[in-house]
């Protein structure tokens, strides 16, 4: 039976079916908890057929945790199209449906492991993060970005991570007052560096002149104003 | 000679100088380039010798990072005196000055990589976190935090790690101006959890309350206004 399945499927097909399998698996639960075994019987398979296709667990968890990073690196994209804080909540929704998708496996990820801690896997993630900045000084429409902008913004990136690992751990705070925070944080980290820096601060104020009056950023401010009176 | 060394020196000491001498390697450069033939050398004593006290380059590894960790959370203890953003910001001046001396091996450990990922550095790592946050909350006098306050105070010290390794990436930014900006981005992000939350409202603004008007808190509310309007 195992034969007749591995017939009726070609190379590349059985390899995107058991990274999917695999990654299913990986999401749900710590990924050092998943055996092949369960991998070969939830695909269908037989145990040495995963090993055809796959020389060990790591190359099949790398493999799903590529799948996983395109996907992610998927949801930035976002059209350059009305105010950026409208942008940037629409990201953020996805971003917690991702973390949603993913928990136990995103989770493991993150916080490093025995079987995660790989150049591979660290290399990914790095790309994932490099997906997003590069997002973000898209719509803020900045090309080459002085220093302060750029840990602005990659600072916040590790933020919104260490925020989703929070909330993965218990999801005692609704995600949609997480998703709306982070859009706050990120116009809140800006203002930090813009007090500081006139650079930052001409940047800012381009920034915010755009932005509507009951927009998320805008929204931010007045109650900022009315907590410091 | 190394015989003679290794007579003058009791076990628990040899121990402590190969310590000492490997953290000053490992941090100076990423401790994957680091070989147990230059610690031994830098210690004077035989690579046979050094095998004899540590079985390989990981028990070292960790040997050395636990003694960096119980140091780093030893920086963060400040008396419970004055305003807390002055005191924020001298645990900040600590911090900075700790990355400062362990730029490479701090960089090499916080980014993940094949010799640094295992279990028992990963849960050094937790303990000082675990460290930063304890004194944080003990600092804010609240003993059992609502869940919208640990989430502000464990990811605002997740964006002082990222910070820190932004910083060492170039030091592109003089260190002074981010250790201002990270105790301005604590009051940030409370503020921004407090304006949506009233109970982390309340808390800040009894924090708020004993801040002085040349304070590190104050200084930011009055830029933020001026930089709003």
């Amino acid at each position: 039976m195992t034969i007749g399945v591995r017939r009726r499927m070609g190379v590349e097909e059985r390899r995107q079916q058991l990274i999917g399998v695999a990654l299913e698996l990986f999401s749900q639960r710590s990924p050092d908890d998943v055996s092949i075994d369960e991998i070969a019987s939830a695909a269908g398979i037989s145990r040495p057929l995963v090993y055809h296709y796959f020389p060990g667990k790591l190359s099949l968890y790398e493999a799903a945790l590529k799948r996983a990073s395109e996907d992610l690196a998927g949801r930035f994209a976002e059209p350059r199209e009305g105010p950026l804080g409208a942008r940037l909540l629409r990201v953020m929704r996805r971003f917690f449906d991702f973390v949603d998708e993913h928990g136990p496996g995103f989770s493991a990820l993150m916080r490093g492991g025995p079987a995660v801690g790989s150049t591979a896997t660290n290399a990914l993630i790095d790309s994932v993060r490099q997906a997003a900045y590069v997002q973000i000084l898209s719509h803020l429409r900045v090309e080459d970005p002085p220093a302060r902008l750029e840990l602005v913004v990659r600072s916040w990136i590790s933020l919104a991570e260490s925020t989703a690992l929070i909330w993965l751990d218990g999801r005692r705070i609704p995600r949609g007052e997480l998703e709306v925070q982070l859009v706050h944080d990120f116009a809140a980290l800006a203002a930090v560096s813009a007090a500081q820096d006139e650079e930052m601060g001409t940047l800012l104020r381009g920034i915010l002149k755009e932005e509507p009056a009951d927009g998320p950023f805008a929204d931010l401010v007045t109650r900022l104003i009315s907590l410091a009176s």
